[in-house]
């Protein structure tokens, strides 16, 4: 919908838009209004070149989308019927639960393989943790790839399926050629739309998941969406989404919690959808509550850190992550909390 | 603390930071850092004046502060143990629930009357209405105040207590001479100093209780808990404190949704909290989770648009009013979660 | 712009989009596109209470307004010629000073009368100051009735208008009373709309100004706009708008700096703009670039706060006052900047 | 400092907290108050990791830093006196502009030649011009390599030096063969760490020059300084901040204009700003106010979007773009307001 900041196109500046219009694809159709006129865009309006040239005329005040930006995300697209499965668990069905150290020290290898003996027997289906990791300072610990070889043999002893960050194309083919089974896009890249096509194409033909966090900044749902579309347009579509607080904080959190976007993103787009916790608020203390929350507003499952010794983890690790007794309490409480769930109108 | 922006203050600045603080009853003390000195505050540090005197001196970085700035709403102050009652529940002991209409129909006093039994049958203790509308256009409905016989009539039919907004000082005795038994201050006067304190004065020495709405904007926990702390010192500490969402919106719901805030407030006070999600999110089909999410985060009861006809209501009603039966079902998982919640370590 | 979310209203769906806004004094038509229809609303389409209703309804996506919502406000009303004109300049035709402490020290009138004829050489054409003050700590100070004698005393010696804050109706009738000139509504009350209408009928008759404060979080500029309209709307049109920073803060700054809402602004409104840079940036040595970007951003003038000895005074002048020889080259530059922008295009 | 959240450390918290600070080569003396002790930490404590690891126990409630946190890029380092020369001009002692197309039409090599021709004789001293670009949705267009050879045959015709984008590792290396002597980091590549240290390590030994675009969503300024860490530890200092606007937008705007920052970043690292005054307001007839803005809060130059016919660009040429007769007027009015800056205090 085209809307003009005169009360009605002039023949020439009708003729201008016309003609931007057709050029792709389009075609434009006069609203007659008892004061003003607007215009209605006739075919697929999703083009931002489209809407970029008819917001550039110095007559129009703005253009009004009406189609979801979103061919293969989209809730009503081809791929609405697709399930994502990853551990044992279809996505949507049963509560999902990822959980691990913040990140693997190379130095204690016992503390991840213990850790991943104890996360599984809590009740998760997929074991994280951080090999590589993003640092706003410079001069902090930045990862290490010994720890790879860590997280693989903890994989190998538990069972677990494993998730790990990457940040860049040698991380991504060390991690694929590994055999990692979740690639994770971090926060700070889920707008580094060069990763996210390079990680479409490393996954195409395998079954490889990708867990998309959200961009600590990221607004509109739409955004967060757009990125998943990079990767599936590319050929897998096991794409998971995954809140994990914005910017700036609460006062008091690290994080602004956002699982409350979970609604939005539901009625948009078919991709499951889980939370963590740990990352939105930034403290131990406050993570089961948060966790709860998560699947209050209709999450599919959650990822959070856990380490059978916080104070000895690295990384984030000694604020944020649980213990193995509170994981399993969390991991209960969240299947009590799905039961009744289902009970909300709409929603399941 | 004060941290000053040179390595260590001159015997001249010393004595200038020394003048301001001893006028504040309070001392200063030197701790001597290897590469800078910085300067505690010994004594009440909570004077905004004497912070923003020393904040003012130019070679004065910043002033930290260490002690909290609420007398009595401090969760560690002589009210520490204080507990509001309102409608037969003792809040923080099981979930209370506060329902009705958004705005009361002066034209159709008999929607409101209709909605209070079925309020009240759903399981609600509070019959919530607005009388008087603060609204962003002038020329909209502005309130009336027939609207408070109708609310009167309704509490005398169904036995339950009131809940209405007032906005200036008129309204303010109006409802107090009505008998209305919870004040609400609406979030765009949640920094209404003035209305804050008359107030107070009007509810001193009365039982009558006060629902202070978070702003709509308001940042840090503390500028929320300063709010009450202008009602409570003058006598009545009745005052419950209700986040109902935060602009900027999250794209989709009418505002965003502030739940996730009830921890850090929860920390520093030991006023009861309950929350509005209806108008976080500003739809009705988002209701039943942002509730349940509230819950999971700590929150002591509801605060619920209801209404029988929701097309008909007016002001927000129509998009943002839940129908009794699902008022109905959100108190029974309410109560569901609530026992669920007892387990998560560190909350109950 | 009635915009569905389905393809297309069914007959009963119509029937009842019409029924509303029908009772609203308009019409529907239906848009008919390739995909979808959308609906124009014909008439007069900026009732709220006829947006929401549409909202309500379960099959409505969003109802998109395309007029304005302020009537007299509007740049296309009748006022639209209408010039402000206060301590001897019609606003907008050369720039404008408002300067002064920030809060009169009832203990040192010599401090506010000494400081009065400082700015009054310095160009300003009105002076500012605080009588009451409101604090988010009610135990700060709160301000003193016998400061406004002081000012009106200061007007006299110097022959300046004077401007200060305004915080409920007691106040108000004090103003009015003294003869102040400017009756300044602060940030914390541009949504107070209770007090905003006291004061349009306090000034109704009068050739008082209004100093209008942009709320500290206000987001929308019509947000904005619409606070002017509860008070232009009671007959005296002198309302001059005055960003002075939102919140959360610029990090280092008191809050965000938002003179570059000003363009956005006057495309809406025909109102004149000041801007205060003191509150926005917090600190004295910020204050001569915030001011000129202010002009540069086309501000039709200052407010600044001016001590002769900030050290002594109250309130935040510690921090964010200016000397008065700082405010003479204030002036001074903003005079030099007013003539270059008169070559920006578009803009004068 | 580190503050815990009880009045003071027991022995036993107090030898883990000394056994930690003394891993990271740091000491710990204790404050005492009159109510609480507070703990200062002796030595460096910049390290990420040790104020983690003393947030994470229980017992802490905060940890606040001193130090800066830069190294290289600290206004007090080794660096402070590096002046970056980019165009003939040294940054900070005239003013500076970089001017030219959004994005490069490959199609259409004249409309990028003469723009470079015309961009020249307004004044600018670099020609900018996208070859790659990073766009939100998929299927828009995205960039291609031909357009690189169009920008050095400008660059070549005009002698002016050339900016351009890069995302990736290929873009960079491409890039850097060619001669291109300013390497542009995008904003959604602002927190993209790799990239980064693959530009750090790309321009090292050379005289590139790098300019950073601040995140769209970036907070604090220690945030954008650190990121031009990531370059500048590698060896080559020749880096450019360059704010160009942040989500979410100001209600009109493309983003919310944040040259009010550069007081804050100058006060903070010595390297040079300029600002990107179009993508900030994103529509041409706002750009002349908001560059004189910049300028008035300190920026040593602008980047600006022009086209000699920005209806035929392509990007986000035909909203933002401005002629080459008003980036003229711009680059005069900037250097009279230069002058009138000089007489700021405190400024230059």
């Amino acid at each position: 919908m085209i809307i003009p900041n005169v009360n009605a196109l002039s023949d020439e500046q009708l003729k201008e838009v016309t003609e931007i219009v057709t050029a792709f694809g389009c075609k434009v159709k006069v609203i007659r209004g008892q004061e003003r006129h607007v215009y209605a865009i006739i075919g697929d309006e999703r083009d931002d070149d489209m809407v970029t040239k008819l917001e550039g005329l110095p007559y129009i005040d703005r253009v009004d989308r009406i189609q979801s930006p979103h061919k293969l995300m989209d809730i009503r697209s081809s791929l609405s019927t697709h399930k994502v499965k990853l551990g044992g668990v279809t996505l949507g069905e049963e509560p999902f639960f990822c959980a691990g150290p913040c990140t693997i020290d190379p130095k204690n290898p016992n503390l991840t393989i213990e850790t991943a003996h104890a996360v599984k027997e809590a009740g998760a289906h997929v074991l994280r943790g951080g090999v590589w990791k993003p640092r706003t300072n410079p001069y902090s610990y930045q990862g290490d790839t010994k720890a790879l070889l860590i997280l693989m043999e903890a994989s190998r002893q538990t069972g677990l399926p494993v998730d790990t960050e990457v940040m860049d194309e040698e991380h991504l083919h060390l991690a694929v050629e590994s055999g990692v089974n979740c690639l994770q896009i971090g926060a700070r890249n889920a707008l580094n739309y060069a990763l996210l096509r390079q990680v479409g194409h490393a996954i195409s033909g395998r079954d490889t998941c990708v867990l998309l966090k959200r961009s600590i900044h990221m607004g509109p749902v739409q955004e967060f969406i757009s990125a998943a579309e990079y990767i599936v347009q590319l050929g897998n579509p096991n794409v998971i989404l995954c809140p994990r607080g914005t910017q700036p904080a609460l006062d008091g959190y690290r994080n602004h919690p956002d699982e409350s976007i979970i609604p939005l993103v539901k009625e948009r787009t078919w991709a499951p959808v889980i939370v963590d916790p740990c990352h939105a608020v930034g403290k131990a203390s406050y993570v089961p509550a948060a966790a709860l929350a998560a699947i209050a507003y209709g999450a599919d499952g959650l990822c959070i850190e856990c380490n059978i010794h916080p104070n000895k983890g690295i990384g984030d690790d000694p604020k944020q992550a649980v213990a193995p007794e509170v994981l399993r309490r969390i991991i209960s409480q969240t299947r009590e909390l799905w039961r009744i769930r289902r009970g909300v109108p709409g929603r399941d």
